[in-house]
């Protein structure tokens, strides 16, 4: 049972902190149901039409914290109707368009005897036999990539003074944190100079008589990429975009001669980085060429594999991050394909002495010479998360992952080919990985497109773009599938601004049904625009209508 | 039950996706215990007496990422068996060394939902309603520090162009941010220079013709200041460490001076930090004086309440924090007395524009004009952790959380009375909120004290520290309770380097007994160093044995 007044007195103040919720409350009910059919729960109590967002608004407009304690009941019932019924289905098999899939059951219990021991990872004090866990899959993804000797690992794992890596919220925490790493070591201390760390980053520049710093990426590097640039002092101009190829992977020659270029102009290249897996395609830059270039111009070389690193988890798919074993620190997130709860991003460091440069210590907590994990990370007090990682890995094991990664990757290849199949649908980028974009193009307007000039083409293009997001847009909102949309500059539309469905196959439930069901649901949608159909029907007959003449694609 | 055979094949790993933890489980049995009594399941499993760490790391020395995979029974004993009996027993009440502490019953089943709804707040299309949600939540915090006007609220709170604040992973993080948006405000885009955000640090310093920047803060800032001050590019240096008075808090002549001086010397102090509960003693800056200053000198002003914020849902304590509604910023993290669990920190601003100068957009995903939480976070993917905050303060309610903060602030009046009516106990900080320092003290080396030189004062002094360190030490071992220690330099040692006890008093499961006990073992364990106790009477002896001159203290 609830609490069995909602009026404020001590004594129900301390039932909530004494008594647990009765086998029959709301809130355990609803515990129940969902922890023995998550996808029947969600299904039954997400409602299928989006709300408007401004309807939404309104339940949550509200800015007082109520005078009045409500019953644990009535709130249960509240949130049942007004979030959990207009929250996304993110393990929904239909639900393909972002990153996020579906959570392996025992994560759900796990998670909450982690949250109900409420260690805190910042010290030892708070979290005990929780620090060397987190080493230890610290490690474990370090030795993922690295392939150490099990001597190196015995030495430095579990070392007061040195850090594989860090334990962080997400993916944008860990890549500041290795751009953070790679600034300080490129402006140390030297001669009467004290570092960057200490003494800032215009005495740094002013001691080394640098103009300006840069870290380089392909064009398809994550926005978070900016927001570091930025945090860290460099300046969003600071990160250099380096052109890529018709696979969106970043040229190594033309980055070789931005390097020369930039330092021509007196600026620091200090990092390069390479993605393993760019969000918007997947693809991955050729990491063992980008490495070389590293060394030889004394770059720190980050990879951000926030979500294709798990492919090193399959025998069969990891020589595509070959040449990922030579950089200085790399970012995986455990919450994309380690399919595990939002919040598990980590960043690994080559050298155990590489975190040194932003080491940190208090008096009241982190004590110099203690394994305090604190000391090095961006963040203070953090949770067990490390704890999932470390379960999933003992459950599922990495032949476990390595499916996973499989079936990611097969399906993948199953839908491009299944919607090259199609005479309305075009494939724009091929998956590598589990990722692939696509867009829809009535039959009638591919054979038109055949013989338009590029003042035609334009204008289809144009058109179709704006029938690519009504379909992504509409499809979101009915509520049975969801694929996302982004911009991509494909070779086939010879650059041209394109607006693209992006989907993402890791969840093993998604079935090839599911996958030929959200083929005809966009076919259907497109039907519903006659205004855009019509007009693209126009352009077709006026192309065709035309006297042929020679015609470019 | 738990998968039948723990072999790799692709049915066995559908199970985990699809088949949750059967009744009879290991799994579901520790959950149902963990569910039924906390601190009865806690007290079961955790282990008494400490194990050496370096004996808790050989269970977690392996790096390789297992090749055969566990059932889930097996692997959650080994779970009971490694972690959570060599965890810390955060919410007990004779744990009183930290901010962290227990936890309402209601949050547990509530962060299973959060986790199995497994949303992604940077975007919209991942998390729908938690959007609205976590903006209320802001909205609220908002409130409860600005009052600002209903019209206010309806204007801004959902404004997709705006932002009230930011949630973050914790205080850290939610620091950096403030500190963030008052550094790119103080060096924003003006003529030809497009901002620091843009051009980056050194540009900016080169077109301002500054020589340095500085953030000023207590010397009893909290040490994530200075990491901000590293990451910013400002250098820990650029974190300026002005005079507190005898009660910790800054001295707002102190502060005046030094941005005087700073400015002759070509250094721009673009922010203050006023601290709403230091971690070490619990004090508050005196806040409307620092205000004042800064709108003078035209700095931003930034409270670093993560901890002592929460006092504003006190209406018999809010005047301890007069002043912060003059704040430009406000960091509070509600895991610490919000009682919700770890990972959940914010920051608030009391201008909706604030946030401008951090914004940043993407094309697959933060779209501009969209109202995606992440345009204005440090961080990228993030969990639906507000759904705890949201719930809590519906269900506690803001007279509830009066409560739960006057308790705390009256066990630790009632702890200070104790203690200095003990004989053998001293007093160190008194409590302005629930947090009080201490040490212990023999009688007979009191009452030598008093006679005692200067040179003598040393070495007791030195004798008192060790003394100190071993009881915190053999205390937290014992594992009966636990308080932490810091170093302070208070008036009544002549500042000297002091090693004290610091204590918390949020659980409001602590009772008066627990305190007692708490002393009472102290004393105990003293008697069980006759080595120092014994150096100790040695002091003294020869204090008492010495011809009485004048003596100090």
């Amino acid at each position: 049972m609830d609490q069995k007044t909602a009026d404020v007195s001590f004594d129900s103040l301390l039932r909530i902190f004494t008594v647990p919720e009765g086998p029959d409350s709301t809130l355990t009910q609803i515990e129940a149901k969902l922890s023995q059919n998550l996808n029947h729960f969600l299904r039954e109590h997400i409602v299928a039409e989006e709300k408007p967002l401004r309807d939404i608004e309104k339940d949550f407009s509200d800015p007082a914290i109520p005078e009045q304690p409500q019953f644990v009941s009535d709130h249960t019932q509240h949130l049942l109707d007004t979030l959990v019924s207009h929250s996304v289905h993110t393990s929904s098999p239909s639900f393909i368009g972002h990153m996020t899939s579906a959570l392996p059951y025992f994560l759900m219990p796990l998670s909450k005897i982690m949250i109900a021991l409420n260690q805190n990872l910042v010290k030892i004090e708070t979290s005990k036999a929780f620090t060397p866990l987190e080493r230890q899959v610290l490690g474990m993804l370090h030795r993922l990539i690295y392939s150490e000797k099990e001597s190196f690992y015995s030495q430095w794992m579990h070392s007061a003074n040195h850090s594989l890596g860090a334990f962080c919220s997400g993916g944008t925490i860990a890549n500041i944190t290795a751009l953070w790493v790679a600034r300080n070591n490129a402006l140390k201390a030297e001669g009467d100079f004290s570092g960057v760390e200490k003494e800032g980053l215009f005495a740094a520049m002013m001691h080394h008589g640098y103009k300006g710093l840069a870290i380089l990426v392909s064009e398809r590097g994550h926005y978070s990429l900016k927001k570091a640039a930025d945090v860290l002092g460099i300046g969003q101009k600071g990160l250099v975009a380096v052109k890529t190829d018709s696979n969106n992977r970043i040229v190594p020659e033309a980055l070789k001669e931005k390097i020369v270029e930039l330092k021509q102009q007196g600026i620091k290249p200090f990092a390069v980085v390479g993605v393993a897996g760019t969000t918007e395609t997947g693809n991955i830059d050729p990491l063992r060429a980008i490495a070389e270039i590293c060394a030889q111009e004394e770059c720190h070389f980050h990879v951000d594999a926030a979500w294709g690193g798990a492919t090193l988890m399959s025998n069969n798919h990891r020589h595509l991050l070959d040449g990922i074993e030579l950089a200085d620190s790399v970012t995986i997130d455990a919450h994309k394909q380690l399919y595990i709860p939002m919040g598990a991003g980590m960043v690994l460091f080559r050298s155990p002495e590489a975190m040194k440069s932003i080491e940190h210590h208090a008096q009241y907590i982190l004590r110099k010479g203690s394994k305090d994990l604190g000391s090095h990370t961006l963040e203070g007090s953090r949770s067990g998360m490390a704890m999932l990682v470390y379960a999933a890995m003992h459950i599922i094991s990495r032949p476990g992952y390595e499916m996973l990664i499989d079936q990611g990757i097969e399906k993948a290849d199953y839908f491009a080919n299944l919607i090259q199949q199609q005479a309305d649908f075009e494939l724009i980028s091929q998956p590598e990985l589990c990722l692939l974009t696509y867009r829809y193009v009535p039959k009638n307007v591919r054979e038109a497109l055949k013989l338009a000039s590029p003042e035609q083409q334009d204008k289809i293009h144009q058109l179709l773009n704006e029938l690519t997001k009504f379909i992504q847009k509409r499809q979101r909102e009915t509520g049975r599938s969801f694929v996302s949309r982004t911009q991509l500059n494909p070779i086939q539309w010879a650059l041209r601004d394109t607006i693209v469905f992006r989907v993402v196959l890791a969840n093993p439930l998604t079935s090839k049904d599911v996958l030929t069901k959200v083929l005809e649901e966009q076919r259907q949608i497109a039907t519903k625009v006659p205004s855009l159909i019509n007009k693209l029907n126009e352009q077709c007959l006026a192309i065709q209508s035309a006297p042929q003449t020679t015609t470019s694609n």
